[in-house]
């Protein structure tokens, strides 16, 4: 009776993989909502899930698009969309907001942000997963993508919005990494935050539309100028630094050209897969430090003494060193 | 006996406390070798030595510098090392280089680089700790730093290369960092790494002499102008940048009245205390987590699975979740 369940469960997670390599929507999204779920039980059908489709993912370009609030990122989503779309392209739109919970969704939680782009056969937009930590939500994007690539997509973009580290961590899991300003480049509103600057590999000016022209222009170049005093990621890329009119459509086959002559010379110089290959190890060493820190926070000799042994350090009476030796020793004990 | 030799012990230890405290560079520089002894028989006693030391140690301002070989960092530290002495301040130079054992130490191995400083009895300097790991050099120089600071020196001045990861190492164990810059520069051979940029504190154009000035300003002038671009760490700091010339003493008293700004503002609005905290408890979780990822690594289980796993990653036949979970499950049954 049991070796009949197992072999029940088996088969409906295959059944699930083959519905997903279909490209039909409704597999793709039941298996993101297994993905998704955080129910324990849940978690080895997931794990074999992904293991079936790993083998048909892959095959995409995976593009991150940050900026701040008001830089444009649906109405430039859209548009790179819909024209991605009348080149045949299917594209999937996912994002990445730790904060989905508390504001209910700053990004994509309303579709109708993207009203041509949702009502396109080609298109699939699914909002962040909510309600988890920042890690948590880009393990479930990262494997969410991995899904839609088995289902046939091969433009994966991923969308972020500004908080944390959220930037830093979507630039981790995608082959190209865009950064979305506003024309007015010294603006502190919109200033580049820690860390930001070097995982770009494009810098797009929003709203260089009528008036806004030649403030557009200037913004650019400044970026380009500050592009120049950075070291390069790549010897076979030159981050540019270009404008757009998301609202006009104009400027979208520019970038995405350059998404393209991007991936040709990743690929050919080996970086492409080069990069995919670090990012997911990348990935399985940050899951483990992740859990045997949790492991150690949960200890409970260690969880009783962390905030004598913080209070200790913030007072000047106990060196980090001698604190965290305390701590391992107290875990060890366990 | 064994009690005895215990107090013996016990006394040595707060015998070379007390001789490090009457700031004679002879104990000091024998408790520095007691902190970077790599015989484990000496742990304990540098980690009592430290706990003994602590509450002496914090009265100073701690300074990271970092530039690209050739930037004139020990022209630079030596005329701020004799202003300062000459101000009646007692200067520290410790150096951060995780080559060191490679290179023969590219950094404060060789004292005549800083011939003036290192005859003054005011000044103390001490090379990298060689032969080590960024993790292990950065936890000796910081300790170190602890010493020198409760032997009475009040300006600490680490030096740094710019070899992966080390200039955001010292950013992390500082008040201020300092980024030295030359004249030129759009020069590939100097651009700011990642990461770098966000945690300078100030730029300095250095060589800003003869022919070289009118280049050197239009340095400053960029970095200005890219520095805009940023979120500032803090609201009540502005990044300057700044021009000087080491070799004639000029723009070093400008430089040093600019660190002292810093501290005012930062200690005025509490920034100071503050970050001096996040850093030891930063520095103690580094540790621990360090720590735990030596066990894990050691562990034969797991030792023996990572090869198999991490080809598995590579070969695309097993997801990172999948991975971390199979190693986390070796560690467990362990």
């Amino acid at each position: 009776m049991a070796n009949f369940l197992q072999v029940q469960i088996l088969t409906n997670i295959e059944k699930l993989a083959e519905g997903v390599r279909t490209g039909n929507i409704r597999p793709l999204a039941k298996a993101i909502t297994l993905i998704e779920s955080r129910n324990p039980d849940h978690s080895a059908d997931a794990v074999e899930l992904l293991d079936n489709l790993l083998p048909d993912s892959g095959n995409s370009i995976r593009i991150g698009i940050s900026g701040v609030p008001g830089a444009g990122k649906s109405t430039f989503i859209e548009a790179l969309g819909m024209h991605l779309i009348a080149e045949g392209h299917k594209v999937a739109i996912l994002a990445v907001d730790p904060t989905s919970q508390l504001s209910g969704g700053s990004i994509l939680g309303d579709k109708t942000r993207m009203e041509e782009l949702s009502r396109e056969q080609n298109a699939f937009i699914r909002p962040s997963p909510s309600g988890d930590t920042l890690g948590g939500v880009a393990r479930k994007t990262r494997e969410t993508m991995l899904l839609c690539e088995a289902a046939g997509f091969d433009v994966i973009i991923v969308e972020t919005v500004g908080v944390g580290q959220s930037e830093v961590t979507v630039a981790s899991m995608v082959d190209f990494f865009l950064l979305l300003q506003l024309p007015n480049a010294g603006d502190e509103l919109q200033g580049i935050k820690k860390g930001v600057m070097e995982v770009a590999d494009a810098i797009l000016v929003n709203k260089a539309e009528g008036d806004n022209r030649p403030k557009a222009e200037l913004a650019r170049q400044q970026y380009e100028n500050a592009l120049h005093l950075f070291k390069p990621k790549s010897q076979n890329w030159i981050v540019p630094a270009m404008l757009c009119s998301a609202l006009h459509n104009e400027g979208i086959e520019e970038l995405w050209q350059a998404v393209q002559g991007f991936k040709v010379k990743m690929q050919s110089s080996g970086e492409f897969d080069e990069k995919r290959k670090l990012q997911a190890n990348d990935w399985m060493w940050s899951l483990v430090l992740e859990e045997l820190k949790d492991q150690f926070m949960r200890d409970k000799h260690v969880a009783g003494m962390i905030e004598q042994v913080q209070a200790g350090i913030n007072a000047g009476v106990t060196t980090p060193g001698a604190a965290a030796r305390r701590l391992l020793e107290a875990f060890k004990r366990h």
